[in-house]
């Protein structure tokens, strides 16, 4: 299997520190033994309206000298400009779309990139859930038929514990099938499943074919193995379902305590440990 | 004492939801009881980017209407575009610097305010920290001048919760005597002195006449009274010095499960109590 | 306002002991102040297929003789037959359907009771979320066309605790508006909506004229003012949306360690406390 | 030695989600590594009064397929009809009595299974303790006759967790000697034992020859040897008694947070690797 990791925890998302700029994140990720890094587009490594040409081209010679793939990237939600694609402004939703869209192009400047990661957004007290999601919908379609041109695929996220829109495997499901494209498939992230007291394992299974990406955090957005999740099971479906994608890990970022090398490399070594163990 | 909530808790700002739009936030601290809200610049409430002339003047109506002034605006940092006034990144720095400027008119144009509350910044893994100060001086002065010609007023904060630039009392004042300017003073959020294991009325002695502005939370970013710092000390010093300020609570907000309207509610009747019991 | 006293914590569900026959109950709700009992239909109380036409008016004699209104009666799901109205098996629903409709006699007989809450179901692995919100939509729509000649009202409840169909405040309107029936309306219960992270009094405030009853809990079904939940919020914003239904308790019930009196008048005490202190 | 594992944390008993049909239970149980499963009589897999000839033929050939045994069957307590042995109302024991009956003929057409395990029920506030000891020894005889006829064990249980008259191991074999039949023996839970802070091994040595029949839980039900509990003691008195019954797991089931595969998987790694240790 292949392995990344997502920067938030080297990041200014949502905590401002610790923080490391581009280079420095991609040279200990790779260190680490990674073999992708899925970069959250935001500051200090990747927001794009303060990256030109030319960074943009330093950057991908960087990613191509330590010999990171970019596995996906995931537009940073919330904060000062909301970038919530169900909100009822609608200039919120114009300027989510397009920064989806920028990120995309980002993506496959810098890495060749084909995965975008998608959160669809939440609303607020006195909006229609059945509005937030036909905005959401609607929004997604446009972002994905931008993404279609470049063979990019779109990945919906289900956000439990975050968010009120997308919150279950099934409520994921129906988004895709509603927007019933090519380029939109499905992903999931272990610490929402485990938020909603679900299994993580039947994601997997009810995804089957259409998942996509994974994220991959224990209890409380910990390492795996470190904090009580049972990633054998995980590991487990995914092989049973024929996973081809990334697995990869966001993990540690909510707390100034964080310390990202020591959660990426204990990430990586129980995985890896599970995937060598499986039968 | 005039009394003032900072909106963080009805905001996405850190955490998407539970989210309410501007009107229905005017309408909840009005009717608690406060003299003031204190503005967020962030979605679902004041994103400026996102509001027109016609917005603006609803906003001000609305204020009107519920009888609330406006008693500080606070540019939200971190997240996406960063918002770091010591980035090491010009784009970001310069990015910043006019942000603060239309948080400035936004706030003018909706309530006449007068104050810009400012978050020092912070520096990445290999920036110096003597750089970041600079270019901290250097940005923080240029919106200090455009502030000066409508007599608003910048308020800097020491942060040390989640920063690593202007950690301290110490620190702020430096900082401010290093500006060196009539409208460029001081506050202080308890919460970061508590963090630092510092007394917060030490922080009101020492700032004395330049403390013009305060952020009220107990610990956790709970409701001053409901989680064990002694605010019958603060609400003391502040007497004592004269503070003019609003006692202003930014509480409740890093958390999903905040129940914003129980905490504004609590923060203002625990505060008001003990004013009324000080010698 | 009217307050009520629900009998889980006397029956034998979910837990087996403690349990107190129906006339001791009875006995006890009335002497520590209650209006009415909503009534678990659930054994040793009220399972229906054990009570014949003598044992109901006994019941009825029992209610009158103790001044003791039924303010509501609350099927038992779970369990042996389950009593899932989105189950994808159809004896399931069908029985579920009967059951319901029994409950509402059976509250008719014993006590004029014209209130019926509905668990609006789950779905297990491999069944499709829409097709069980249509099985719930359909027997529901069955019960209400039952309950309309005797005037009876259903009332549906997010129940995101135990369940995965209507979870939050939005799903129930909506199942609400899809039934389209006089007779459907909305009931929430505390427990659910702080298990979601979100606002209980923001739930009244949606509901507003649809809210025709209510659960009040504090976390851990504890009794309401003991484990940190804010009802002041919520007593303000039932007087504030005029609601004329009971305030129900549903306290204490899934721990063997439950005193269900000292339950039953520390719920009664707090909140009658803060109803005296309203604006 | 033989492994089981109960169904409960696939059931919709007593929490209503996360919850699995029958043939996906037999899949996962037997796919882990099984011997047996243990049916509880609940939904979403086997309440008998919605299970036809043609559904039992059918479980019996999923079975089959997947060569899985059923070890023994479990009628669901407590919930809407009370499913009380020992109830003080007589259409209670007498719908108890047929319950039971109809859980042994399920068992022995799906699966032939010789085994039915008794919870001797509880006595509600009101009831002389010797009255209700009076009608559980009744109605477990009546059953017991029955099943005399296909010769299938009833197997009895102390429960202090949840009930308050066959508590102890004394109370056991005082109701089994009482009853004086072939076809009534012991069994025991863990959990119970340890709730009554007593020595899980005494039992076995103490039941002796009359044990039939075990459900191996660590404290709070988790998966044996992750929660404290000395199984190695256990298992070893298992071997010292000549113990022939299988070791069934009664695990995860009284949260919704329950992940029921992981805690299948789990408990029967760490019991065998116990055995293969055992002198």
């Amino acid at each position: 299997m292949k392995y990344s990791f997502n920067t938030w925890a080297y990041s200014d998302f949502p905590c401002w520190v610790p923080s490391y700029p581009f280079e420095e994140t991609v040279r200990r990720i790779a260190k680490i033994g990674y073999d992708g890094l899925e970069l959250g587009c935001a500051q200090p490594q990747a927001w794009p309206y303060y990256l030109g040409r030319e960074e943009r081209m330093q950057m991908r010679r960087i990613l191509k000298e330590h010999q990171l793939a970019v596995s996906s990237m995931l537009p940073a939600p919330g904060g000062g400009p909301g970038g919530n694609i169900a909100s009822s402004c609608e200039k919120e939703r114009c300027w989510t779309v397009q920064y989806w869209k920028d990120c995309i192009d980002l993506g496959l400047e810098i890495g060749d990139c084909q995965t975008l990661l998608c959160v669809c957004g939440w609303y607020s007290y006195g909006t229609r859930q059945k509005d937030a999601w036909s905005w959401a919908r609607e929004g997604i379609t446009q972002v994905a038929e931008y993404a279609a041109d470049s063979g990019v695929t779109l990945m919906l996220e289900p956000t439990a514990c975050d968010s009120n829109l997308v919150e279950s495997c099934e409520d994921a499901i129906s988004m895709m099938e509603e927007i019933g494209m090519d380029n939109v498939k499905l992903m999931f992230d272990t610490t929402h499943a485990l938020y909603r007291n679900e299994v993580p394992s039947d994601y997997i299974y009810q995804m089957g074919k259409n998942l996509k990406h994974i994220h991959m955090a224990d209890y409380d957005r910990k390492a795996p193995g470190t904090a009580g999740c049972d990633f054998v099971a995980i590991m487990q479906a995914l092989k049973d379902v024929g996973y081809e994608g990334y697995v990869t890990m966001e993990n540690g970022f909510p707390t100034r305590a964080c310390h990202p090398d020591s959660v990426a490399r204990q990430s990586l070594e129980n995985l890896k440990a599970i995937e060598a163990s499986l039968k």
